[in-house]
């Protein structure tokens, strides 16, 4: 089988390399020569543009697109149209949100397929995990792509019409948010208390046979080793969140309690205050205990 | 080596099996004679008091309570006290306050470990994790039955001085009381969303690959296979908490912020309104909207 694929950052290089090792063709192209040039090395097809993508691929066309969400999508759609034909499927497997995916579905020829990807770098070895929404016979019409990109036939599902790969996908990550500040809470304990441990022997110990043991565990563990178990000079800084938001925003258009993914999103918030400031809320607070009490304002 | 086992439960039973099939010796006591009688069948050494269990293994005792946190392992420890000397080996398998482990290891003669075990049943096939803390002469002394017991080397570990194992044995259950309510809650959007999705399925691709991968999403994943995606009667109450409520404890006098463990534990009190009554507090709320804006009020 032959597969287009646009955008070749991190994830992209990693879905054409199991796509090649799978003895499938690939057709590649990003906006970055060097890195279109790294994937013919490894047995890609070049090309200088995405209509010429089009153009080798010939009729059946199946394209991945695995670029920054929002309108880099819309933008590689749109070079891609005049190409594409009802034979055609195009997947994205960015963190799109859902209604976009379902309006990009509505507008092009192309039979679209939105699919959460998720796994990280480490996906590389292991292969992803693949939450596929759109139309069943494009869904079918890719396996063979998704066997070799996922971990394999049990690594990729479709979970409905469109949109629904990548709201499964959001709400996973809003997750992932949540499963990651749950561990952070309890090491920080255990860092804090009154016990003087060796952290990464403790996650270690959890990995073998505990409830909580995971792969985020294991990613704790590794944290721990190689940044020490103080975590070194690793900052309380935490990016991200645009899918985290999402899942919120849709918990309340659902009437859903999301508390605990609601307050890891936030966490994170909260660790990006701006400068030395520090958050305005606990400023207020530290003023408002002399207003009533006549506290010592702590100042900076 | 010969270990003495006083508690034949669920969790005691497999230390028995797993002690067995590595080839040592078990001399075993319950106060339910039918599993002393069943593990007697299973190649244990019957006892029938906990007195007769500590003459049965002689000199350089080596003895696993697996009985309830609280009272039962003080009488326990009572029962063995007049027989124990500093050659011997006392190990606290059970969920018991850290501070209780602290006390009794410094009142009882012999050495005293206490020894958070996780994994439940299941554990019977893959083994423990089993988080230790004591003395290190004794914890080196029982290895080989910390090898049996626990999913190998791997899968246990001392922590520190006495107190340590539970300690950190009472934080791994906070961290798993907010990873159960983390995948609780993104289980609910799914389910309540917009989309018309199998649950278990999303849980099966999820543990295929994606980063929120673990034990607890295999559990859920079962759960969903066994129950039905839409868990048929299962109940909205979750019991236990008392592990729980002393993560929070203490990390309120460590002034160590736990915002998702404390948001899960007192989901589990919110999920147990007493009778149809349902909670005051949103009772109170209900009633005041009338109080201010002549909402209806929702009656039982």
């Amino acid at each position: 089988m032959q597969l287009g694929v646009i955008g070749l950052g991190q994830m992209g290089r990693i879905i054409v390399d199991r796509t090649l090792t799978a003895g499938h063709d690939v057709v590649a192209f990003d906006v970055d020569e060097d890195a279109v040039t790294a994937v013919a090395e490894a047995g890609a097809t070049p090309a200088d543009s995405i209509d010429s993508l089009a153009t080798h691929l010939g009729e059946g066309r199946r394209v991945w697109l695995m670029v920054p969400a929002g309108d880099a999508v819309d933008a590689a759609l749109d070079e891609l149209e005049p190409r594409l034909t009802g034979d055609d499927v195009v997947i994205d497997g960015g963190n799109s949100h859902f209604e976009d995916a379902a309006r990009r579905a509505e507008s092009t020829d192309a039979a679209y397929l939105d699919c959460g990807t998720s796994g990280g770098p480490a996906g590389a070895e292991v292969g992803f995990s693949l939450m596929i929404g759109g139309p069943e016979h494009a869904y079918e019409a890719c396996e063979p792509i998704f066997d070799a990109v996922a971990t394999g036939p049990e690594g990729h599902e479709r979970m409905g019409e469109s949109g629904a790969g990548h709201y499964v996908k959001m709400v996973h990550n809003g997750v992932e948010y949540a499963l990651m500040q749950t561990y952070g809470e309890g090491f920080e304990l255990l860092h804090e208390g009154r016990y003087d441990l060796d952290l990464e022997a403790v996650a270690h110990t959890w990995n073998n046979g505990a409830v909580v043991r995971s792969w985020l565990l294991e990613l704790c563990e590794e944290a721990f080793r190689e940044e020490g178990v103080d975590l070194g000079d690793v900052a309380d800084h935490v990016a991200g969140g645009s899918t985290g938001t999402w899942t919120v925003q849709e918990s309340l258009e659902q009437e859903v309690p999301l508390p605990l993914i609601y307050q890891a999103l936030v966490e994170r918030f909260g660790s990006r205050a701006t400068g030395d400031e520090g958050r305005f809320s606990r400023r207020l607070a530290n003023r408002l205990r002399y207003g009533f009490g006549r506290h010592d304002v702590h100042r900076q």
